[in-house]
């Protein structure tokens, strides 16, 4: 399904991420580490160039690479010397620790967790969506929450053309948002029911198998919003440089592995057909129009689960406009499903590397 | 967690549906038929008053009846005769075929199915929304869509109170929505996945385990609607008899087992203080907000699962409004969850007995 690439456009043998000698991945062993791993072997960068760094708890072992494994060290500003991009697929307090060191010695880092994604000086950056944030080649570079990457992928076509005024999206979002121990915990879970027995929650604050639940993060007590809600009201507004856009967001989690789904309304500010619509989706890079009504085929997790693809599909006319056939129609309702693990988290921030290289000449 | 009740008001030792002599529930064998029965049972209904009846291929055996059994029988015109009250849990055809021949002896028929809620001479209905459709004690009620009973319900007291203009839903629906078939599919593939092996669908068109999809409905090709979302806009229009009323629906199926979840924005015609939305609901009967900020404690299928109320939380502003504290605000959000099996059909279809009971001086 997919194939090894390199970073430069004439495809051939020319190095990936040339003007990184050296790159490591921070938190390695995690889903989000693995995968940046896995993606920077299907980029064939070469294993030496490397280092699979993680907590002290986590570190020592082997990680996977390509068909290969490196070793994994502990994650030390000494096993840091030398790098020249730090892929940081660990939580906020590991990446508030180590970025000021970082940048202090030049190194590029991209941050995956929500330490930097609210710092004005910091981009907050989908490169699909406001790739040119990184024209200044800053040397921090915020990646967003999954669900607001996944969103805004699908709808940023239609911004583009039509202009967005508000957003309505329900989630059903995998148990890998909350890393390995949210996915094994489903996995334990669903073992024990054919075993007849028993397995108590941990990870998450309700059973996850044959369920769904309000999104873990806490819940602010004035607002009524979880975490993840806010993150894409306030990520959203931040990425599309719009801080009057009408976000109406409900986060659930629902018993899936690794990706997730969005029922999605939008309203736009210039009216547009359903065909246009479709075309704009079917023409942006990234995105997979699957929506074959004849043959009830639409996007789900495990249809999106290890593609590179945002798939977009179930692309209709809001039917509360009224709007029939090919009208000019001012909202649309679309379901969008994508691997969070790849469109969501890792290759998001190599993407963001890929066009950080490219500015610094490398590509 | 239920009580037995009957269905005087009184309490006391007075028999349940007095009015109906005979009762016979058709479809027995089913899930529906079953909760039937339950429901019937949980009332003190004596069995010798109920007939089980199924069709030629579930006939003969034996249905649970409160701690008991009783005997199921082939639903046959013959088998139908000297009913006062038929509960039909059965599909459109079998509702089809039985229902002429019943009406024309006088036999009052709640039907489950489909089959008659768009016909205008044919009250479809929800006791505590519009149950003064009932008033001309019509001989054929329709018992409407498990999603439109849960969302309407959830909402009614809003929509009396000040108005609602606009619903956005997006739906987490059970397995069990798609009949038994439905659940021992995900029974067997979950079973199937712990034994490393596969369990290929066959009542769905997509795997159910570790996935969500597009409900099985057909999807219209020119509206894009699948039949469960058509359904949720017409019979909301229907029974709130508001042709206007702006209704956005996504129905999806989740990987649950028999309490179906909404994610629900409301548009209000008047606004209204959060305080007001939420006492609203808490006081109508039927309802029971869940809803601990504090605690992360809100509406789950599982939790859902097996009770008589709606369980409603989640309940804020739409933050798209801006409203802060406790504005007066025109848009509102919730989460609501409520077993599909139970209130969404049989108690539905009860609680209609119920009503007519009570019109016909047995009460």
């Amino acid at each position: 399904m997919r194939e090894l690439r390199t970073g430069a456009a004439d495809g051939g043998a020319a190095r990936a991420l040339p003007s990184f000698e050296r790159i490591a991945v921070v938190g390695a062993t995690g889903l989000v580490g693995r995968e940046a791993l896995t993606l920077l072997a299907e980029r064939s960068v070469e294993p030496e160039r490397v280092s699979a760094l993680a907590s002290e708890r986590s570190g020592g072992g082997k990680a996977a690479y390509g068909g290969a494994s490196i070793p994994v060290g502990v994650a030390t500003e000494r096993a840091l010397r030398g790098v020249d991009l730090a892929l940081l697929c660990a939580d906020s307090s590991v990446a508030r620790a180590l970025t000021p060191g970082l940048l202090a010695r030049g190194v590029t880092v991209i941050d995956n967790s929500a330490a930097h994604r609210m710092d004005p000086s910091v981009p907050l950056v989908v490169p699909s969506v406001n790739g040119e944030a990184l024209d200044g080649r800053p040397l921090l570079v915020a990646n967003p929450n999954c669900s607001t990457i996944i969103l805004l992928s699908a709808l940023d076509p239609l911004r583009r053309a039509f202009g967005v005024e508000a957003v309505d999206v329900a989630t059903y979002q995998a148990a890998s948002g909350a890393g390995a121990r949210g996915v094994e915990e489903l996995l334990r879970q669903a073992r024990a029911f054919a075993a007849g027995a028993d397995a108590a929650p941990e990870a998450f604050p309700e059973p996850c198998l044959f369920n769904v639940f309000c999104h873990e993060s806490a819940v602010d007590p004035d607002t009524g919003l979880n975490g993840e809600e806010a993150k894409i009201i306030a990520e959203s507004r931040r990425i599309w440089l719009d801080r009057a856009l009408a976000v109406s967001p409900t986060c659930v989690r629902t018993p899936t592995l690794r990706a997730h789904a969005q029922a999605v309304r939008v309203r736009l500010m210039r009216p547009a057909t359903e065909r246009e619509v479709r075309e704009r989706i079917a023409l942006t890079p990234g995105l997979l129009v699957v929506d074959d009504r004849g043959r009830g085929r639409f996007p789900t997790p495990l249809r999106a689960s290890g593609r590179d693809e945002v798939l977009v599909g179930r692309i209709r006319p809001d039917p509360a406009t009224g709007c029939a056939g090919d009208e000019r129609c001012k909202a649309f309702q679309m379901f969008v499903c994508a691997d969070q693990l790849r469109v969501g988290a890792a290759l998001n921030a190599l993407r963001i590397a890929e066009r950080l290289d490219a500015l610094r000449g490398g590509g």
